[in-house]
């Protein structure tokens, strides 16, 4: 059996439910013999070369609660893609320290970083298990039928555009709301659940799995205004043109070399400009880009993402004390209605690098709209939603 | 005893709870027997002036109530500086129609717009009673202690800067918020109660009452990262320079003559571009305009808020019926700690036109913070906040 300390650690964009998979480790860890201290990393790999580790076997349950219901790494996070170097680093302080576990709670790229370190660990003969936690509101990972914090920054979307509609219904116009989503449209697509009755907005959404082109834009949504006398635009920060360029961007790039493209206004007042130019003089257009109140706002949180990311980060722990496997936790979904879903281990390999992006039947021909099977998809994660009142 | 029928409209910016101030309003009226019907102006001004009313004495309680929790102008908003066409106009309808009774949910303009029609019905000796009803995120209206709206929008922001302070300490570096709020900077100060512990964000905050001078701004965010390793800024759309010029604006303005501020980014990107420049090449700066969202987040409503709003609806249909004044409805408040507030009349032309902002005493002496009679001021209102959990 193997037996010596362990380390956790957080990376990437933080969600509203990543505390949840932390305490789920813990709290789990906590109760295996062969776990024989518990190192928190601060900000992730950053915390594993400096030896920036708190011990987490100290906090009350109390204490410890209160930092699952708080969004954002508690930890601190860090968006490093380590090298040869960086690695080899961290396998030497693990080894220093006598860590034979290793849990990183992120996306694809924290698995790629927990199977670079295992595959080292194998080479020197170091008895040593890693298992990747699942976390990422854009739910592009691999394998899972859906990852943990995309569900809570989901209902955050939902809710945002039921109120934005209800908005832009009192004093119409065209808004544009830009969502979260490098590279897939989940975030996006779920703003569709805004919708509850005939009329309601979003009237149109945009996602990076099609191409975005700016004159069927400008159709689609005069169009929209010819029908509804307003239209809410749902468009994902990620969409690209027929050249695979961003429609507006900062140019600037993270260590990962993804683009920029939250924290700015950029694309949005892009797109409202296009509005302008296709619809008469002095129409009411207005763009907010969400932001990162998606991934962070208190309070707005899933009850089946809290309970899944509590559940995944307990699941890690104990798989890898009971099988010594390396791996990254998936989920599986059992039924939709009721929902239910249970967990299983997948190598980490299938969830390494690449990412995946929505299925072609959740979105529509025209590429303006999601389907019946997106929704089918997407509700029961998002769960009940307060219903909107009218005259 | 005036008898007759009512008409009840919307106006301005939609809020979270301005749908309870109509639901009040509208339970009143109910029980009186001196309104003989109940009219909802479709868009405020417009649907008066274009006899598009909804008749209010049919729906359920049940739906009443639903509409109430509902954000956004239920009956539809407008945004409408009637000149003196429009409201002899607007008095022709209420002869037409025989409507006695005329409650005009919104801010200063509103309660200017319901002024005229009081003098114009004065001058042409029909008996006549307008109550303006207060509505605004903004907290400018003169006389009241707080507009109904706010403490929710409130509510969001501080929300907002929890979450998102939360998200800054885990990745570190920059983060600018622009709040609305185009003269007053009481929304864009409530950011202040995201405070918990020492050291949390926001760390600047920048309110129109006081002239934004960029380099000082720069030191400012300087400073902080040095003290913080990071820094969160809270900043108001309507931040101006010395000579009074918007920091950053598209240059559309609405008929009222505002500028737009709000629905783009592009205050947000020039504060990230001054504090780029003046911080070492590489800092991570980001900023998001929280928009639209601020003041239509269901679920996201303070407990005082909704119950003022209610009341401030329910307070003007008694009043007008019982005394046949004009006015517009002020709240008072009675006791901070535990919080109590009393309902008044104050005379439509201390409310109209001109609006209020924030006091001395509630900025620092810098300009780039509040102060704790602010805090005391605002924390009643917005309610308790969830605690959040640290390592």
């Amino acid at each position: 059996m193997l037996k010596g300390k362990m380390v956790i650690g957080q990376s990437g964009g933080p969600t509203a439910v990543i505390n949840q998979s932390l305490v789920g480790a813990i709290l789990a860890a906590r109760e295996q013999a062969a776990i024989t201290g518990i190192l928190g990393a601060k900000h992730g790999l950053k915390g594993i070369m400096e030896e920036d580790f708190i011990d987490l076997t100290m906090q009350s349950v109390a204490q410890l609660e209160e930092v699952a219901a708080t969004p954002a790494a508690a930890l601190g996070s860090v968006r490093l893609k380590p090298g040869k170097a960086e690695c080899e680093k961290v396998f030497e302080v693990f080894k220093k320290h006598g860590v034979r576990f290793f849990f990183y709670i992120g996306g694809n790229d924290s698995a790629e970083t927990a199977h670079i370190i295992a595959e080292m660990a194998k080479e020197a003969n170091y008895d040593f298990c890693t298992v990747h936690i699942p976390k990422t509101i854009d739910n592009d990972l691999r394998v899972t039928d859906h990852s943990p914090g995309f569900a809570s920054a989901a209902r955050f979307v939902a809710l945002a555009f039921m109120g934005d509609d209800r908005d832009n219904k009192a004093l119409s116009g065209v808004k544009i709301n830009v969502v979260m989503g490098r590279d897939a449209g989940f975030l996006t697509a779920a703003s569709a659940l805004a919708r509850q009755a005939e009329g309601d907005g979003p009237h149109l959404i945009y996602v990076p799995e099609r191409t975005f082109d700016v004159v069927q834009f400008q159709t689609d949504v005069a169009a929209q205004v010819g029908q509804h006398g307003r239209c809410v635009v749902a468009v994902s920060e990620g969409i690209v043109d027929v050249k695979g360029n961003p429609i507006a961007t900062t140019g600037e790039k993270d260590s990962h070399g993804n683009l920029q493209l939250s924290g700015t206004g950029a694309l949005g007042d892009t797109l409202s400009a296009l509005v302008k130019e296709a619809l008469p003089k002095g129409t009411r257009v207005r763009a907010d880009t969400f932001g990162y109140l998606q991934r962070s706002f208190p309070t707005i949180v899933s009850d089946v993402d809290a309970k899944e990311a509590r559940d995944v980060g307990e699941f890690a722990v104990n798989h890898a004390v009971s099988s010594v496997e390396n791996g990254s936790v998936a989920i599986k979904r059992e039924s939709s209605n009721p929902y239910s879903s249970s967990y299983f281990i997948t190598p980490l390999s299938t969830v390494a690098r690449e990412a995946t992006s929505m299925k072609d039947e959740y979105i529509n021909d025209k590429g303006n709209d999601v389907t019946q099977a997106w929704l089918d998809y997407v509700a029961p994660l998002v769960g009940e939603l307060p219903k909107m009142g009218r005259l």
